[in-house]
Order: C-alpha cells, then structure tokens, then sequence
C-alpha cells in the first residue's frame, strides 16, 4: 500500500493506493490527517485516476516532529571523520523546513556550501512511548524519502547542527510513503543521491547502523512518537563537503534523491535568487560556470 | 496585556487580561489558536472572574516550534567551561516536551542528571522571515517563562544536545504571556530557579549576550517564524551540573521557576514512579534522604 497527498485545485488531498495500483482519496488535506484518525482504515474514500506525479506534495504537511539521525553509516561516520556513535546522534527539523517532492529548493544567497543528505524516513502511524521491539515495529505506518540538505557553513557555526539543518523549504519529502508489508529497510534498499543525472552517493538500508527497529526502540525511551511524525535515518557515504575539492550544490542544478521501492524526490536549486538578495543568480552565465566547475572537479577525481 | 490558557472542565480557552486585571475569554482552545487568526484583538471576547492560578496551562497547547539558545549569559558559558559563542547556538524542543506552569515534572528513572535552567521565553505573534531590527521587534507578541529542563547525561550522549532537552512534558512554560508593552527584558527582569525555596540561578535580561531583538532578527535568517512559535532566550549561571559536588532535582523536589514581571512555574519533580519503571521512588525514606543529601551539599559549599 502507498499513501500520499495530491494537490487538488487551491487545496490538496490524501490517497490510498493498493498493490494494483487502484487510488482511493479521502476527503482529508493530508496523509498526516488521515494518520491521526483512530481506524482511517475504515473511513469512506472513493476511487479515482491516479494522480500525477507533478502534482504530489509532502505526504505528511506538518509533521508534529521531524527527528533525524546523525552518523547513522559506517562509511559516512568514516568520511567525515567521526567514530559511529554508540546511542543514535538525534537532533530536529522544524515543519518550515520541508518541501514538496518535485517543488524547488530556493535558498537565501547567504551560504554556497549547500550539500545533499539521501536518507530513508520513518513515518509513524501510532502513539508510542517507550517501545519494545515489537511495539517498535508496530509503530512505522511506512517509509518515504527525504534528502537532508544541509547548509555546512551554517551546520558548523555552533556545535548544534540546527540551524544548518532548517533553512526554510530545504528538505524535500515524498513522493509517497510505501507501507512495511511492500518493503523492508533489513532487507536492503537502494538509496541514492544523482546531481545532474551523475551519482553522487549510493549506499543500502542493510548498511544503516540502528536499525529502523532501534531507532524507534531509542527515541521512544525520551519522547512520545506520534502519527505523522518522522524520523529521518541519516545518510550513506558521498556527501559533497567531504570530496576533494568540496563539491556544493549550485544555482540550476537538478537534485535526485532515490530510494528502490519508494520514488525518487527531484528538485532544482535555486540560491539567492528572491529580490531581497539582490540580481538572480541563476543568469546562463552562471549555469554555465557551474556546469564547468562539476566537469572540471569530476576530472580531479579520475 | 497578559495572555494566557486555563483549564475549563475537560477543554481550555485563551484569555486576555488588561493592566487592570480585567480577564476577557475567547472561544478559543489556547492562546496558540489565538495569535494564528489574523486581527485576533478584534474577536468577540467575553468577561469573566480572573482564572485561579492553579487552572493556567502553557499558553499555547502545541507551539510549531520551540527554538531554544544555548550558552546566552556570559557567566553560565564560563561556569561550563565555553567560549562566548560569536553567532546563536540554536537547537529545538518539540511539542511533546512542553508541560504546564503547575504540572509533575515525570521523568522515567533513566538518569539520575535532572538539572534546570531558567529562561525568559519569547512568544511570536507574527509570521516573520528575514526581519531587520524593526520587524524584530514586532514579531514579539510577548514574554513568558521556561525551565529548559536538561537531562544532563543524555544531553552528553552525542554532540547534539536534542535527546536531553526533550524528554516528555520536561519543559514547563507559563503562567501567561505579558506584552512587550509592559515589560523590556533589555531594561533587565530578574530570573531565577529556586529548588525547595533555596535560589539556586539568580540572573537578569539585561545580562543576555545576544539580546531579543538579534535573536529574532538572527533565527529568521534561516527559517520563517510564525504565530504562536517559541525562542526560548538561554539561561544564566547557576545549573546543577557545575557544581562542587554537582547538583541534580530528585523526587519531591519542588522546582521554582519566576521571572520579575510575568511570575513563576511552580513544578514537583517525580523521577521514576511510573509502573513501568518499578517500585516508586518517591517513598518517604527517599525523600529524608533527599532533603540530607541537599543539606550535606549546602554545608559543603559554606
């Protein structure tokens, strides 16, 4: 089963659909909605065409709470220089920080270090406090995609990595989110990040360091999980900071972020380019310098 | 102008009370539902008796984000042994962790580092993104107070501060919201935790290294502040966890929270006297036990 959220006209609208691929919408605004109702399984829908893929926003639009989990991959821990922790490295996403699938990323022009972050998402469907591994499991309505942008200048300021983490509108979610009986993380899923179309990073959820399970299991110890609330799993090795030189997300590129059984998120970065930062820099000149400088360091490499 | 919510039955309502102490109620849950509809003071509001003290809630039930500063005092970034930080260091609570200016404080016996931290809190009373100086100033709908509760050890588990900081309903906020026309925290409002009647943080506003207005300004660089979201501004010297021998809240310990102008949270602290965390500590030995331990530790220092 896949849930999702449509724009439908000036409002949007929350979907169901089965492994056939037929669409049942329910007269709710969001797949959060529709998770916060007690039994949603049995609420009146009716079937539809199914939507089309320009048009699906967040699943959820306003998460109660977006956790996400720092160092959560041996290879990633490794390539910036850190131990892999021993208890899951949390910090939070407020709302304003999300974004649709498809929309684009549009940054104030005060950082150039803006980097991608693929990461599985845990969607919670159920209250829970202080889960065993059973409870755990019972907990996850589903998985979706979000990339973790991340602002590195911004993230390093202080030792809190917040406010590199939560620029308004810079972390894309969706397209849908895939029920556990589709797809299982344990099992390995794909996960990949491509910036025009070149892979940028790529690892597999069997690699994930907590476990889905775990992380449940850990958060809920401290806080009350509940439905709509998501927790991003962190990410696999590749970021951009790291390689040398640094490789940082520019005005006009394409951000794919991927994961097998789920979709793909793909959104177009925008920097500086709203009146109160001055002339758009996205002019053809600058694309093209772009364009020269990801050639120029993708030949470094080889 | 204070605002406030009070419990009424099973539900709340938002009120307003003028210098006067004339209390005005709105048919609304809380004072968070207030501030988000546009022209607010132009509601229908109807007079009432002034709500009893032990009825008030946190003003708003479920802020969309609570934003918090760390190291904002000189002498408490020296009593921990850091730098004076040279921009904001920024990390959130989410709504889960928020309590009411009277509630338990019930944490699971997962830790035995439960310290305080009081802080002038601001509550945001318009959407705001990228202020100057001016529009800062009136994105303040008022000031209300926040015991940033910190479970030390958690706190300490990764780099990210986030697991200690936000254990269910830990953070008790309150008694009311007091306009800006009322009080100025750069004139200095004194700010204090008392535990069991004994002051252990006594700080002013005016002392605040980056002050209200530079908060908002520097927080709506990067993200969009909305109605009814929470900064909450730091807190001075005087934590539990720097001193000789270091300091902790145990069962039945009565945590005071004031600051001049707006009033005082006043919240007992249970630790572990849940069933699931085994027998409950709070049993009359323990509390002797508590109280010697508190008078060992004052004569200590004398």
């Amino acid at each position: 089963m896949k849930l999702g959220t449509v724009r439908s006209g000036e409002q949007s609208r929350a979907f169901r659909q089965d492994g056939s691929g037929r669409t049942f919408y329910y007269d709710l605004e969001d797949v959060g909605s529709l998770l916060n109702i007690p039994d949603w399984e049995r609420l009146p829908s009716r079937e539809g065409e199914p939507p089309a893929p320009a048009d699906l926003l967040a699943p959820v639009a306003r998460p109660g709470k977006t956790i996400c989990v720092g160092l959560n991959y041996f290879d990633h821990a490794a390539e910036v220089g850190k131990a892999a922790p021993e208890v899951p490295a949390l910090f939070s996403k407020v709302s304003t920080a999300l974004t649709g699938p498809r929309n684009d990323i549009r940054l104030p022009g005060l950082s150039m270090e803006v980097d991608w972050e693929a990461e599985l998402a845990v969607v919670i469907g159920k209250r829970t406090t202080r889960a065993d591994e059973a409870q755990a499991r019972e907990a996850v309505a589903g998985y979706t995609i979000i990339n973790d942008l991340s602002i590195r200048d911004w993230q390093r300021r202080t030792s809190e990595w917040f406010q590199g983490k939560n620029f308004d509108h810079s972390t894309p979610v969706g397209p849908v989110i895939v029920s556990p009986d589709e797809i299982d993380p344990e099992s390995g899923l794909r996960v990949e990040t491509l910036v025009n179309d070149q892979i940028e990073q790529s690892g597999t959820t069997s690699d994930l360091i907590f476990s889905v399970t775990e992380l449940v299991r850990y958060i809920s110890q401290v806080l009350t999980l509940e439905p709509g609330d998501i927790i991003a799993t962190g990410t696999p090795g590749g970021v951009g900071f790291v390689q040398k030189p640094p490789c940082f997300l520019q005005t006009g590129d394409v951000l794919r972020t991927r994961i097998e059984g789920i979709g793909e998120l793909c959104n177009t970065i925008q920097i500086g380019n709203d009146q109160s930062d001055g002339p758009a820099r996205n002019s053809s000149k600058q694309l093209e310098m772009s364009a020269l400088r990801r050639t120029a360091r993708k030949e470094s490499r080889q």
